[in-house]
């Protein structure tokens, strides 16, 4: 059957003009696009002079840090024009191996929304990182049979990179050999280390914040993501990257967002709008989201409205709001009005349903495993900053007479880590001072990029509950207090992932951040947010790993006691 | 072994800038591009100031055309800065089959100098076309594992395309599995059927004459391929294609170049500095030679001065003459002060080289072949006009009581198809009105598309010698006059190309022209070439093939007597 929409302004991403054009698809393809006349079809859908763009791409998303399946997603990003994805199972790869990336695969297919993804490169991120496996290039090259997937996710690595480590070599030329692109992840990376980095053949970076950074990477011929999620945001700092001839290497992405800021603010159209708010032209940023990153990715068929593309676009109703109104995908209407229309959501093998079900490898937890032996000395605590990744060192004695060491006056409390995976029983202890918890206690699988169990608490009582209230729940963060759980988000795939809607999810995570306010936690502090980055071994500079405390800029192991 | 290029006036072609910077490199890669000091190299070489830009690329060309082998044509190309060509073998394809691509593919192996190859998509051109054989989707699939085939080369039959001819629709579905492009051909097709041809999956074009044309493809997106050959010559009419957006989906090309045209005016940088005279910018011209097309074709490591790039690059003095001076290939010098240097031509496999070098199955002609018995009746007669390739119909009674109608005065002189390659004894003679030639005869294997022996000549002996003599060489082109041979050019490679170098390919053609003049043809009459398209039997009106005389516009064979 044949179906002519009539009466659009068309945006065509290979001339940048608005064309009067009526488009002619079939069989889920635009096989015209001109002055067809209406006999020509068997179905005439009149758009009444509405703007019409080719489907939005994210070319670099987490879908983990959506906290949603990918069915979910879709329903989300779909009402927001964004029709295509390019997914880094980073997260779930940490938790699950290669069957996380089986399980993301198979939760994506089928639906009216396209995910295609890169191969996780560097599970797990630090040596430091107890994560479920070690994942190899030799585990990660089946998966370029996939036609899902489209290259290696971005190398944070660099230094193994410039150095030549054998195995990221490995996992590099595989990419090559498949002919697939590698994406970079190199903040600040300049000069000489930048030029080894790309000479190893990776094209494209998604980290840049400022604008001599992008502007180095894209005369060395990488093409810049700019990237505007929920919490790195580049969009202002890069907006003079949307003039020419610039724009034509860069594209939009999101990396990572989260449900609430999905469903208040939108996905790749969020971008689009505040590019048009920042005096970017209208058109070089949809080209910058449908075009762009097609053709860098090599996805035929998408990002344009032409003969032989994909019948993917978004109808909406001007060029300042970028007011999505109705999506197609391959020719179906999906959303209609604002509304994504339901679908069939696909069916994933017991065994991969099952494995990431199962994620947390870990026994109940007691007040006693949160005790410290004390040692004469002073002891090393954990400093964190508002609004910031970055942590810092106190060095001080603490009074053990009472409450083991926690001094709550002091803003002194505990943090623990408890490995989940293997069942090794690493784990470790010690204080932190900054996250301002007065009372209870929280605990979250989220915490970069091993996803070990994370809970941090004024007294070990409530520690223990939060720990087991997110054991129980398969993964999650909760909230406690009082030896009473106040709020839950069950994460149950992997830990990671809720199988709610967005809607749900966002509540949930409201609940939570509602709850952190009983425990006495200061105005503007994140307490979840801290938390998940606080046992990544990269960020410096005192981080708590499975194994214990860890100088980051030594990268070496430290004792509690000095 | 690491090199340093200091003080270039480096083109980007990412940013579309001119940079100060050094150049370093390493096994034939660029390793980086920046401030380098002297001590970061073995070895420096200094530019002085003068101007660096990627090698420059062919998108597409027939080397059967120059008449040269491959290797030939690199002396000539590289010392024009040309690095890399995109061949389609189509010519010798229509001789020798797919040892004729193996051929082409040995004879380029190895050289300072990138060919990659289309494959011939449309052998014999036609039904009327004898060929040495048919080439079918099943005999071309296999060249697609040659990390030296792009794709499909230009798609002529756009009837068979838009009907979704079975055998075609196999060569393009093979193309498209394989991931490899499908180059077009599709001169002043608009509207529904070029949609219809583009849906096919085709995304380029090499024959847009006019602006209107090419600006309707572009938008409908393909890549148009601005040809500026030694005939077709479309650059002036498609200027305006240097303007962005659109310089950013064009790139040049020469189809088709004649040896002298070579010498005298260079190859892609011919191209470069007529659009400078013609008012384009030189970064952009540079652009649509170097990144575009590499980026098309998808070669990673081609079009761009930047780290992990193949070090080609071309050194010139200034931007408004593009004056090649020197031209390094995969980090050698391959041109020094606008001489190529020498280096090793492929050894080609014996049994490639044999099949090349007998192209003719053809007995010696006597003038008994040429003798057309009586018939009652009026004679089509073809008639050809000045600088075209369309013929027309005459119809009229000849006197055969002298000459077997040959008429001098009349200007009506037989010509003469034979069958060449599988020895059918197809054959047809006829009488022709145009060439003017007044005494003697010419002959010539070069013939679109099947390359059958075509003679043509106002007496039957030196019709027959003509004929002969081209044979005795494997082919090539004669004129001979009064018995007696006054110029030959051997093409012994398929009866297309030379084993010679450009300038004594040129200096036989020049000797070809001299001599031609002394049949009595008149000023500005090529009749080598009209006579290359006297056969084919796609150009209206009246042509002669093999099995006899055709109208063109019915595509039926018709009567010599009417």
């Amino acid at each position: 059957m044949k179906t002519l929409f009539v009466n659009g302004n068309v945006i065509n991403v290979f001339s940048e003009e608005i064309e009067k054009n009526n488009i002619l698809i079939e069989n889920g393809k635009i096989i015209g696009v001109g002055n067809y006349a209406n006999d020509s079809a068997d179905e005439i859908i009149d758009l009444n002079g509405k703007y019409v763009c080719p489907g939005l791409i994210d070319g670099h998303i987490h879908i983990e840090s959506t906290m949603l399946l990918p069915s979910e997603l879709a329903k989300i990003s779909l009402a927001h024009g964004t029709t295509t994805i390019i997914a880094d199972p980073h997260e779930i790869a940490n938790v699950c191996g290669k069957d996380g990336i089986d399980f993301m695969i198979e939760a994506s297919k089928n639906l009216p929304f396209d995910v295609y993804f890169m191969l996780p490169s560097c599970v797990p991120a630090t040596p430091f990182d107890e994560s479920f496996s070690n994942l190899t290039a030799d585990e990660l090259t089946g998966f370029y049979a996939s036609p899902k997937v489209l290259g290696l996710a971005e190398m944070m690595n660099y230094v193994g990179v410039v150095n030549k480590d054998q195995e990221i070599f490995n996992k590099i030329e595989d990419a090559k050999y498949f002919s697939k692109r590698i994406n970079g992840h190199a903040p600040l990376l300049s000069g000489e280390l930048l030029d080894k980095y790309i000479s190893a053949g990776i094209k494209d970076d998604h980290e840049c914040s400022n604008l001599n950074e992008a502007l180095e990477k894209l005369k060395k011929g990488m093409h810049i993501m700019i990237r505007q999620g929920t919490s790195a945001r580049n969009l202002s700092a890069l907006i003079p990257l949307f003039k020419k001839p610039y724009s034509n290497r860069c594209m939009l992405v999101t990396d990572d967002k989260h449900p609430a800021d999905l469903l208040n603010n939108g996905h790749i159209d969020s971008i689009i709008r505040q590019s048009v708010s920042l005096g970017a032209d209208v058109i070089s940023a949809i080209k910058m989201a449908t075009l762009i990153p097609a053709e860098y990715f090599h996805l035929e068929g998408y990002g344009a409205i032409a003969p032989s593309y994909n019948a993917d676009f978004v109808v909406f109703d001007n060029l300042e709001d970028f007011n999505v109104l109705d999506v197609y995908k391959n020719g179906n209407k999906v959303v209609e009005n604002k509304q994504t229309l339901p679908f069939t959501t696909p069916h994933i093998k017991k065994f991969l349903y099952e494995k990431t079900k199962s994620s947390f490898n870990l026994s109940p937890l007691t007040e006693s495993d949160f005790i410290i032996s004390p040692k004469t000395g002073s002891v090393r605590i954990i400093k964190t900053i508002k609004n910031e990744l970055l942590t810092e060192e106190i060095i001080k004695p603490l009074d053990f007479s009472k409450a083991n060491g926690i001094d709550i006056d002091s803003d002194v409390i505990k943090i623990a880590v408890f490995e989940r995976h293997n069942g090794t029983g690493h784990r470790a202890v010690c204080y932190i001072n900054g996250l301002t918890i007065k009372d209870g206690a929280i605990a979250t699988s989220v915490s970069h990029d091993s996803h070990n169990l994370i809970i941090a608490g004024a007294n070990e009582k409530d520690m223990a509950l939060a720990g087991n209230t997110v054991i129980n729940a398969g993964g999650g963060l909760a909230v406690v207090k009082n030896g009473k759980v106040l709020s839950l988000m069950p994460l149950p795939i992997a830990g990671l992932m809720s199988e709610l809607s967005a809607q749900e999810v966002a509540s949930q995570n409201q609940a939570l951040r509602d709850s952190v306010s009983a425990l006495g936690i200061e105005q503007g502090i994140e307490p979840f947010m801290t938390t998940a980055f606080i046992s990544l071994a990269v960020i410096p500079h005192l981080k708590i790993t499975t194994n214990g405390l860890i100088d980051v800029d030594k990268q070496e192991l430290v004792d509690l006691f000095v």
